[in-house]
């Protein structure tokens, strides 16, 4: 297994999970390129999932949606195959998590529909390049997530609150996280709030809705991003007929640089 | 008629088209607000076209997608009905052009979807107020549209070559309009090709596939940006069954500030 070292190349980490050698977080490696959250669907329930997350760029900012029987993310990672490059997928049936796998090539449909979402765990690095540590890459566990009282748009089924994930950040370091996150709009962006949860509707730090609790050491102040479990935790409330996600933590490698590639193609004349 | 004043709100402007007294473009107008390209289709089609949106940041920048039946914008333009809030719509049938109407409220069907895309309207604004002419606008005339050799990533059956507007620029202005356009990913971004019209397919700059000429003076270079025609011309290339789009150059105004608001989202909290 892999996770002494750090991987750096997103073909790479595809090809570890491919052949079933990943485990454990992503958060933390390919610093170069950008993580996506996996929600696949029914084309039944597609065009009402992607209104939402258009809805909601803050949580569910689009990297890719994939037509309908189609695995392969031709934009984000030519050649990769959606049915096997991520470490790990859950499958839910009528909304209840039945299975957890290595892969689903036997599960694809031709009416499935596949999602690619931003994730924080891009943003994350340019906090590390710029010295904010990220405790939870710090001390190897799942970073902290809690459901909230700041509602979503919806968009026809689905509705429900925004979750956001927590990063306790030193009180002299918010402001230069708000503006780094804030390049990474394909990533959540800036945060959505800072400094008082019980605004926010989270009664109990040390009681995350997913992943591990975190300490918040003195100085510091607790500081909250849109989280790409919201489409998932929107998507399951609908109890779906049919969904697969990525495990929470186990994200997509895209091919995409980490700052987003409008300003690549930009000079390409 | 109000086509001698520039109209300012983005509200106003919907209620000008609403009450069917909006005539010509609305580039120049709303100079606070972004601008949409409308593209209505069945939803049969939808998921296969929002994945192809998303292959193809560049000319189709995904401003909102609504549920099946609903033609509220509620994101972009909460209130506002795509019925009628837009100048003037095009109906197409089979892939032909059917009919041309102030508004669509006896055709809306439970099964429609509609996509806002971002328009290049939007950033041209940035360009005037940083000192840099635009013909099209100055004169009062259609902007140029050229169809290219360039083509679009396919999803499913939509497929086809990337439409480009063409504005002549200074040369000592290129690299302020690159650096400018590329803050508006929303509308575009960066130009796509700057020079040399055969490297990318077009013959003849003096005849635009849409649109009207333009006078290139001596020391300037036509400048190429990706166009929000593309991807209704790549939906007509399948002949839908149905499809309605906006009249060429009378777009959708939205509430969303210019710039972006994943900006003005940050400091919520």
């Amino acid at each position: 297994m892999e996770q002494a070292r750090i991987v750096k190349s997103a073909a790479e980490m595809r090809a570890l999970a491919r052949r079933g050698e990943w485990l454990g977080t992503t958060a933390g490696h390919c610093s170069a390129y950008q993580q996506a959250n996996l929600v696949i669907l029914p084309r039944e329930a597609a065009p009402e999932f992607a209104a939402f997350c258009t809805r909601n760029p803050k949580p569910c900012p689009l990297i890719e949606i994939t037509p309908p029987g189609d695995p392969e993310p031709a934009r984000s990672a030519p050649g990769a195959d959606l049915r096997t490059d991520v470490g790990g997928y859950r499958v839910y049936r009528d909304g209840k998590l039945t299975e957890q796998r290595k892969e689903i090539r036997d599960l694809w449909r031709d009416d499935l529909v596949a999602f690619l979402l931003g994730c924080s765990f891009t943003f994350e690095h340019a906090l590390i390049d710029a010295g904010v540590g990220v405790r939870s890459i710090e001390c190897g566990t799942i970073i902290s997530m809690f459901s909230t009282n700041v509602p979503c748009r919806s968009a026809g089924r689905f509705r429900g609150p925004i979750v956001m994930t927590m990063r306790p950040i030193p009180e002299t370091q918010v402001e230069l996280v708000c503006e780094l996150s804030g390049r990474y709009p394909h990533a959540h962006g800036s945060p959505i709030h800072v400094g008082n949860p019980e605004k926010i509707g989270i009664i109990d730090l040390g009681r995350p809705t997913y992943g591990d609790p975190v300490a918040i050491y003195k100085g510091e102040v607790p500081v909250f991003w849109a989280c790409g479990v919201t489409p998932q935790a929107v998507a399951l409330e609908t109890r779906p007929e049919f969904m697969i996600t990525h495990e929470p933590g186990i994200m997509f490698l895209t091919d995409l640089p980490r700052e987003g590639e409008m300003g690549r193609e930009a000079r390409q004349g």
